[in-house]
């Protein structure tokens, strides 16, 4: 279709983009890469523990992003696919350590038993040991068709995602911040931005990075992602107030107990619903340049603020 | 010189090569690297923690493998510098995370108080965390002059070593084993070539394959490894029983405490000796080949056996 003035007129929506068909096709996808990248073999006990905790149900939002903005990028599922596993096989690392007794003490994760619960917290410490330096070695080995320039950004990104400038500078923060009630907005942000936001960021960065995306690109969708993390971060909060732990799959209300600051009890869960609605709308903001091919992260970003688990 | 045949006649071996200045001078260049890896930046505690363990005194017997075998395949120092502080920052890594209580519960560790003694198990768990990503990181964004390619095979080396298919399923059959005194020479072997093996082998490899070594070359650095790996661990296990605390600079006597078996309770004192020497001599066999240029690689196994601490 042309406008009168000759040029191209952007498509309409795709009316039939199904969110919940596209999530369960691609979750499907991402178990059965991360069933397979994972046998059993002796010592059999450390592999059932990683095993246990990687392939309990999840929403595997950080593959699936990654993999759509791969695509996105016009890279294909197959050589994101094993990014896609290193990603949550860190996450459930960060799950494993954090929900230790020494940390924030949790005995449900995923609708199931901790794994220091079921295999003692020595195996628990392992396993997540065990997920992450397997999440460096599955990239780099069984990543194909990707330049290995890509392929060490790729390591270099995740591993400063997770690492004390990412994800557990955040969790240090958050344990100092626990029974403090007078912080601030600013370290709130840190928290969120750095235990929750970095890997979120990770997903899309590295995503983009396999497909062999330009610099501006790659900085667009850090900037999509980094405004989804915080609104996931704020739903997450208010999700801990709302759903009950059957929706939730982990105990509810723990914030409050712990005495954990949290954006409701900053914000008010009004002020706190809106802001997350607002970050969102900035996220998809950013990808309005790629058109009609961003409908898959414009669907996730809005799925953030409207889940309700 | 030529001989009469008017090839070169192989030269004389050094006789000047001093072990002591070697190790000092390498100790010192390792050390300064590694304090020049990881300023201290918000949140300072979890930089601190990781520097604690980090820069407590060592033998740093890892980066100087890495080192000297890089340099032996004509590499220089400082393209696998990098890599060298990786290996010593997942090496304190395991020893973090092996000290804390629900592992071997140890109190001291390189002559002061184990890291979670002092920061505590929450910032011991993530300190160890922060170090194993740092150390991949550290490789793929700070190693010059070595092709790409090349480096994604030392993160996938490295990561391997310290997985569930090295170190930590080395732990985990060292755990099960604990108090069972009936333990086989083959799961003994097991948990070493695992626990401590894996990476010392991968210190050797990984120096090799920066330096673009041939894999036959790979090859036979690694089974010089494997070699030394054992010899040190039957070493270690004798000086638990001979050596004082002081000397060791960690609890001693910890395995007999512990009803661990070791290779002196399997063989008794003396075989062990035999048997470390036999090892040694087998690691040197592989050397014989580089000539001249393995001195320091050669010099370094007699150390292992010598060492009294």
């Amino acid at each position: 279709m042309i406008a009168t003035d000759g040029r191209p007129v952007p498509q309409e929506k795709s009316p039939v983009f199904d969110l919940s068909t596209y999530l369960s096709k691609r979750q499907a996808e991402v178990e059965a890469a991360m069933d397979a990248s994972l046998p059993i073999t002796y010592p059999d006990k450390i592999y059932e523990s990683m095993r246990y905790s990687l392939l309990a149900k999840g929403k595997r939002l950080r593959p699936i992003l990654c993999l759509a903005t791969c695509e996105l990028m016009d890279g294909t599922v197959e050589m994101a696919m094993p990014t896609a596993c290193a990603l949550e096989m860190i996450h459930t690392m960060s799950l494993i350590h954090d929900d230790m007794p020494a940390m924030d003490n949790d005995d449900y994760r995923r609708g199931q038993l901790t794994n220091h619960k079921v295999y003692g917290e020595d195996i628990a410490i392992l396993a997540g040991d065990g997920l992450l330096s397997y999440a460096f070695e599955y990239v780099a080995v069984q990543t194909q068709g990707v330049p290995a320039q890509r392929l060490l950004q790729v390591v270099a990104r995740l591993a400063k995602a997770v690492g004390a400038s990412g994800l557990v500078g955040g969790q240090v923060v958050d344990l100092e911040s626990e029974g403090k009630l007078d912080i601030q907005e600013e370290t709130l942000n840190f928290i969120h931005t750095h235990k929750t936001g970095a890997l979120l960021e990770a997903s899309v960065v590295c995503g983009a990075i396999l497909a062999g995306a330009t610099e501006a690109d790659v900085e667009r969708l850090s900037c999509y992602a980094q405004n989804i993390g915080l609104a996931f971060q704020i739903v997450d909060d208010i999700l801990d107030i709302t759903a009950t732990q059957e929706e939730l799959g982990k105990t509810a209300g723990k914030d409050v107990q712990a005495q954990k600051v949290t954006y409701p009890a900053l914000w008010g869960l009004e002020v706190s619903k809106t802001k997350a609605k607002q970050l969102v709308a900035m996220a998809k903001a950013q990808l309005e340049p790629f058109g009609e091919k961003a409908v898959p992260l414009m669907v996730l970003a809005d799925f953030i603020t409207t889940r309700t688990h």
